[in-house]
C-alpha cells in the first residue's frame, strides 16, 4: 500500500520544490461527506485543477470528538494524502481546521495548509456592516471558540454569537434540506439570535454540511442577513493564493478527481453527490486505510 | 495501563471458573451514550449487580460504519472489559449486536455474550397478535437485516417492515425528546407504515437511543400499537439467564458502577444522564484507550 512506504519519509521528500509542483493535485480531507461542499466550490473556482478528496468516514463525525483525537486523525489524513502527491492541503472540515491547522503546518512544512475557518471569518467580517456576526457550527467547533477568535483577530470590535446546530448535520445527511421540519428546526436554533433588535447582520456557515441547507436558512433569517459560506470563501482564497504563488496548473489536459474514504464507499456514494453537486458511484470511491499512516 | 497487559492473555485466563464469578461486574459496551438506556434497564432489573459500561465515543456512531470496522471495534471493547474482569458481556448497541455477536462469542468463549437484537426480536414476536411488526433503527442496523432475520427465526410468518430513522438519534442526543419538531419527524418516518389498513400492531425500538423518545412515539403510533424497547427486554433476559446459571451476585454490599469512555468525558457526562436516567459528572467518567487492545 502506498501509505506503507510513506511513513518513513519526511514531508520535504514528498514535496517537489520544482515546476512540477503546479501540476500536482490539491489534497482535501474531511471527516466524511460534508467537505464535498468545499470540493464543489474548489472545482467551480479552479476548473483546471485536479483534486484528491479523503473522507475519514470510519471515524466521523469529528465534531463531537476531543481536540487530541481530531489532531491525530488529521495528521494521519494529511500524511496519507502527501504520500499520494499533492501541492496544497485543504482542511475541508471546520472541527479539524479549528484544532489541527497549526499542527499540520508544523509537521508537514513546506506543504501549504489552508483551513476553512480563517477564510470564513475574514469573509464574515467583510460582509458585516454592523459588526454583528452569528456563527453556526457543530458543538465541537462552537465550544472550541475558533471562529470567535478568528473573527476577533480581524475585527476586534465585532459582536459574535455562536450556536451549535447539531441537527442540521443529520438533516443534511438525510437529504431533508427544505420543508417544514427543517424550517422549524432552523427557527428553533436561530430565532432567539436573529429575532431581536440589533441582531446579527451576517450569518457564517461554520460547518461544511450547512451549505446544502442554504435555501431554508435564507428563508428563516430573512433577506437582510448576509450568509457567508466558508466553502465558497475558502475556494476564493485558495484561487488567489495559487495565482500569487504561480501554483495554478497550466498544463491543460483533463483534470482528475480522486475520491477516497476510510469506510463504507456505498454510503459515501449515496449521500455524497448531494454535497458535491455531481453524481458519482461507489465504484469511483477508493477505500483506504489510514491506520498505517503515522 | 491495564489493557496493555491484557493483550497477551487468553479469555479463559481472565475468566474465573469459580464461585467468585458471580460477584464480578457485568460488562456493557456501546458506541456512545445510547447504550446507557440498556444500562438503566439492567440496573432496574438487577439492582444487586455491579456494572462497568464502556462508551466508544472516539469512534461513534457505529450505525454508519462498515461491518468489518464495527467487528474490530467490538473485539477491542470486549477485550478491554475482559481485562477489567467481568462475568457477562452485554452489547448495548444494535449495530454491534447485529454484526459482532458471533465474533465476540467465538473469540472470548467461555465468556457469555448477550446482544440486544435477539431479545428485542423475541419480545416483538411475543407482543404482536397479528404478526405484523415494524422495526425502527439506524441505517446500518436496517440495511444489515439482523432484526428481520431474528424475527423470521422466531416467527416465520411475521410480516416485518424496517425503517431507518437517523434523525431520531440526533434528536435524542440534542434532548429534543418531545415537542412539535420531534412529532413531525416521527410522523414523517412512520405515517406511511402505520397509517394504512392492516398496519403493524407492534413497534420494536431497534436503537438504544430511541427509548428516550418513547412518549412521542406512543403519541404518533397511537395506543393500539405495542412498543417493544429492546433495552428492557434485554435486561429481562439477562436476569433470567443469570438466575438460571446461578450467576446472580449474592454477596450483598453496595453494587458499583464504572463508566468508561474513549473520548470526551465532558460531553459524555452532559448528554449521558438523560439516557441513564441518573445524574453523573465528567469526573466520574474514566477516559480509556482501546488502541492497545487486540
Amino acid at each position: 500500500m502506498s501509505q506503507g512506504s510513506s511513513v518513513s519519509k519526511t514531508a520535504s521528500e514528498f514535496f517537489p520544490m520544482t515546476s512540477d509542483r503546479a501540476s500536482l493535485p490539491i489534497g482535501i480531507f474531511d471527516s466524511g461527506v460534508g467537505g464535498l461542499t468545499v470540493l464543489r466550490s474548489l472545482r467551480e473556482q479552479l476548473p483546471q485543477e485536479s483534486f484528491i478528496y479523503l473522507g475519514d468516514t470510519a471515524r466521523l463525525p469529528y465534531g463531537t470528538k476531543s481536540g487530541a483525537s481530531v489532531v491525530r486523525y488529521s495528521l494521519q489524513a494529511a500524511q496519507f494524502l502527501l504520500g499520494r502527491g499533492i501541492k496544497y492541503l485543504v482542511i475541508a472540515c471546520n472541527t479539524a481546521s479549528a484544532v489541527a491547522v497549526e499542527a499540520l503546518r508544523q509537521r508537514f512544512a513546506p506543504l501549504p495548509v489552508l483551513g476553512v475557518i480563517e477564510p470564513g471569518a475574514v469573509a464574515g467580517c467583510a460582509a458585516s456592516l454592523a459588526g454583528r456576526i452569528a456563527v453556526i457550527a457543530t458543538e465541537g467547533t462552537v465550544n472550541g471558540g475558533a471562529y470567535q477568535r478568528a473573527i476577533a483577530a480581524v475585527r476586534p470590535d465585532a459582536r459574535v454569537v455562536a450556536r451549535a446546530c447539531s441537527l442540521f448535520v443529520a438533516l443534511a445527511e438525510e437529504g431533508w434540506t427544505t420543508g417544514e421540519i427543517t424550517e422549524r428546526v432552523a427557527h428553533r436554533y436561530l430565532d432567539d439570535i436573529f429575532g431581536v433588535p440589533e441582531g446579527p447582520d451576517t450569518l457564517v456557515l461554520g460547518c461544511t454540511h450547512f451549505p446544502v441547507l442554504l435555501d431554508t436558512l435564507r428563508q428563516v433569517v430573512g433577506p437582510a442577513v448576509a450568509i457567508v459560506d466558508s466553502a465558497h470563501t475558502t475556494a476564493l482564497q485558495l484561487r488567489a493564493t495559487l495565482t500569487a504563488q504561480g501554483l495554478l496548473n497550466r498544463r491543460g489536459g483533463t483534470p482528475t478527481l480522486q475520491l477516497l474514504a476510510t469506510d463504507g464507499p456505498e454510503r459515501f456514494a449515496r449521500v455524497g453527490p448531494r454535497f458535491l453537486g455531481a453524481a458519482f458511484s461507489a465504484s469511483a470511491v477508493e477505500l483506504v486505510d489510514l491506520s498505517a499512516a503515522i
